[in-house]
């Protein structure tokens, strides 16, 4: 080889590296301008908050079972086939139906120093009531399920169990404050129960200390064998303070409290689904979603409207943008997460069943507020991999405010596990999702558009990303 | 040299180079920890939404001149005074006295297809009135300043001028899209006033579409020699399209609007200001500063209400987790931000004939709404020595979810920048702040306790970095 060939070779190995370098610098500025676009069109041009503002306003509170959880199944459905998609349909499941019934009624019956005291409740999800004529007894407070254990059933029969501990309002993760501290509602009325008690009264779950009661589901999986359910309702956080003052004032403080809440069976329903067919690889399921039911008690304008307006949206942009997509896009309505999760078990039933692929799942279920980023679970075969590949999205995402971290991703998505994809949760910001989260405060005035657009941009942008370039 | 010698230099060289990673990582880990209680310890013991409920409904909206004004410096001296501070005082300074007078008026008065019709306005700030009888003229739309001087005096004089370039709801950063609309607010009136026109109607400067109108100041700078100042206001984004939809389709549209606004002269004023004495290093200043005036239609909650509690918390919080700072930290409460800016001007003239020297300037001034970072900017010879030093801080803050960039700080603030020490901006989320800026809606309902003390948090926990490691 000559001195000339050799730098002839030199050259174009050189020109090489540049057009490479330079495509890849190319095709990050496309990107770049293609989110950029995603943004800019979202925030003008989004059906998100008027679809929200229909779903909470006309329709409200969409408790499983319900005509008004029936409503949000047509009132979405009509809308999504408004949207052009390739395919619209509904998918049945079995749900369980709960109500409330009578306004629920709580006092300290019998305070020395302060005699008759009105506290400020709603009933737990799922909670049986306590009959026509309520539920008077004594009222002992624990910090925790381990502290029922230790006082044993000489200090817990027939009382009512009062768990007290509160969610830790110094977490500047208010999701892990809430964390902290729901196993008492989910699971303190059954373990109560176990050891005699005849009902349980938890303060409510949330970091705010505000006069709100906040409701949630309580479960029986850990009720023992032949232990009948008890009632249990939430208290407001100030009422749960004043509860607790008085307990260590005084000894013999009874409580009644009356519920007529009641399972009324199993009613059919749906989740509603909609999707754009990929171009080049249409078995990659890049499915987004968010639940349809929500709590009777507000609007559920943040939990889940929010959710199910982010993933209608997501599909509304997409066609807005005329963007065609390689991979199949899906938007999964969910039914029944709060009280049952039937929805999410007939749709990941159903797929599996079906031998479907879901390269990815992205659940919104924290509320309409900025976003700040997605985290992401898998199976641990792929996951490292998968995740590696969804990291070096970041960059991209970053000027946008978004942190692509390791985490869970939602109720709902998390059953697709075993098809070894990514599930992802979309992150708002997290500051007041608990001050309005499961109660009549969770309504429309409480969102705001510019946020939750900002929602339907990011998990566009986001799906655009995995759309190009798999996971 | 033996080979003995030899190794134990590398085994006392290796010892000391562990020595100093572990004791760098050491001190790595005590940051870590001190940022954690300040988070932990301001978010339950922080005064500043009880003090911001205080400022807002007890005194209200806070204009320069004002009784409430003076009210406001009243109560934060006395709050400031409970703190166990080393010194706490007011600084005079001169401020311009502005009232809005009579409710305003404005209608289109001969629209063809729609009659008479009423738009929602308010008059600028430090504009004049239009007199006892309002003022009536034919309405011309710009879009732009330059605009005017393309359309020249022959289409200008004589008319009211309409400037309706929208703030670009595409922009993510609000303060973007505010930064890009606010010259025809500020200078539109005086320009439109150099080519004849008789009064001016500026398109409120908000991203957001809503019935409310957002005032804001005018200035006089921009009067050529001779012109008299001409009345100005401003008309909600809702309005605005109506108005502009009304002159695409119809000629000759005359507007009569009233307002009895007027400078009332100077008056004196104060701003407020504590101090904790360095213990080390006393003649560097670490400031962290709001501004005490607002607008008088609103309650002045996000605008400034938010940064004069965030800047008073920060000392409260110092001292309640029992911090001594080597620095002093002194807390800066600004009059007349709004609109002359003569409070700012005072401090930093009194500051540079003492000789002080602020090694960095905080400034709240966006809003209390969950903290995404610090911008900061700085005279050219020091400032990238100092940046590089305040963006190792990042790493710290960064769970916090906060970013350090380079960016603007504030308007108070930024007069010290002769100092050349870092003048530092605290940006919190910006998606809300336009809905409320300078409008009625301003008002503690639509602040956030948790969002505002992660803003104390933040600030707090970067002037425990400063302070411990200089810049």
């Amino acid at each position: 080889m000559n001195h000339t060939t050799r730098n002839m070779k030199k050259i174009i190995l050189f020109s090489l590296l540049i057009f490479t370098i330079s495509n890849i610098q190319a095709q990050n500025d496309a990107d770049a301008f293609k989110i950029k676009e995603i943004y800019g069109e979202t925030l003008t041009k989004s059906q998100a908050y008027p679809w929200l503002y229909s779903l909470t306003t006309n329709i409200g509170g969409r408790i499983s079972g319900s005509p008004e959880a029936m409503a949000a199944v047509e009132y979405t459905r009509q809308m999504l086939d408004t949207l052009g998609l390739d395919s619209t349909w509904i998918q049945p499941c079995y749900v369980p139906h709960w109500e409330r019934g009578d306004k629920e009624q709580a006092r300290i019956v019998n305070s020395k120093t302060m005699g008759t005291i009105d506290l400020t409740v709603l009933a737990l999800g799922n909670s049986i009531g306590t009959g026509n004529n309520g539920l008077t007894a004594e009222v002992i407070e624990v910090q925790s399920l381990d502290e029922i254990e230790k006082l044993g059933r000489a200090k817990i029969e027939g009382k009512i169990v009062f768990f007290n501990r509160p969610a830790d309002a110094t977490q500047i993760n208010t999701f892990s404050a809430y964390g902290g501290a729901v196993d008492q509602r989910v699971h303190g009325p059954a373990i109560a129960a176990n050891f005699g008690a005849v009902g349980a009264i938890v303060r409510s779950v949330t970091p705010s200390l505000d006069d709100v009661p906040h409701t949630g589901v309580t479960v029986t999986s850990r009720y023992d064998d032949g232990i009948k359910e008890i009632p249990s309702i939430a208290v407001s956080t100030i009422d749960a303070e004043l509860l607790s003052r008085i307990l260590k004032q005084e000894e013999g403080v009874n409580l009644y409290f009356r519920t007529t809440s009641r399972m009324m069976g199993k009613k059919l329903s749906y989740n509603v689904i909609g999707e754009i067919k990929g171009s080049q690889f249409p078995d990659e399921i890049i499915l987004i979603g968010g639940h349809l039911d929500s709590w009777d008690v507000g609007q559920g304008a943040h939990d889940d409207g929010s959710g199910v307006v982010h993933a209608m949206a997501t599909l509304q942009m997409m066609k807005a943008i005329d963007y065609q997509p390689k991979r199949t896009i899906r938007c999964v309505l969910f039914m029944n997460e709060e009280n049952g999760q039937q929805g999410s078990r007939a749709y990941a039933d159903a797929s599996n069943a079906n031998n479907e692929f879901h390269l990815a799942a992205i659940e919104s279920d924290r509320g309409g507020f900025t976003p700040r980023g997605f985290g992401c679970e898998g199976n641990s075969d792929t996951y490292p991999e998968r995740f590696a590949k969804f990291k070096k999205f970041e960059e991209l995402l970053k000027p946008y405010g978004l942190s692509l971290t390791k985490g869970g991703s939602g109720a709902d998505v998390s059953r697709l596990k075993s098809q070894k994809g990514l599930l992802i949760g979309l992150i708002p910001d997290s500051q007041r999702y608990f001050d309005v989260h499961h109660t009549a405060a969770d309504n429309i005035e409480t969102v705001n558009q510019r946020e939750l657009d900002m929602g339907v941009a990011s998990i566009l942008s986001l799906v655009y990303l995995i759309d190009q370039y798999g996971l």
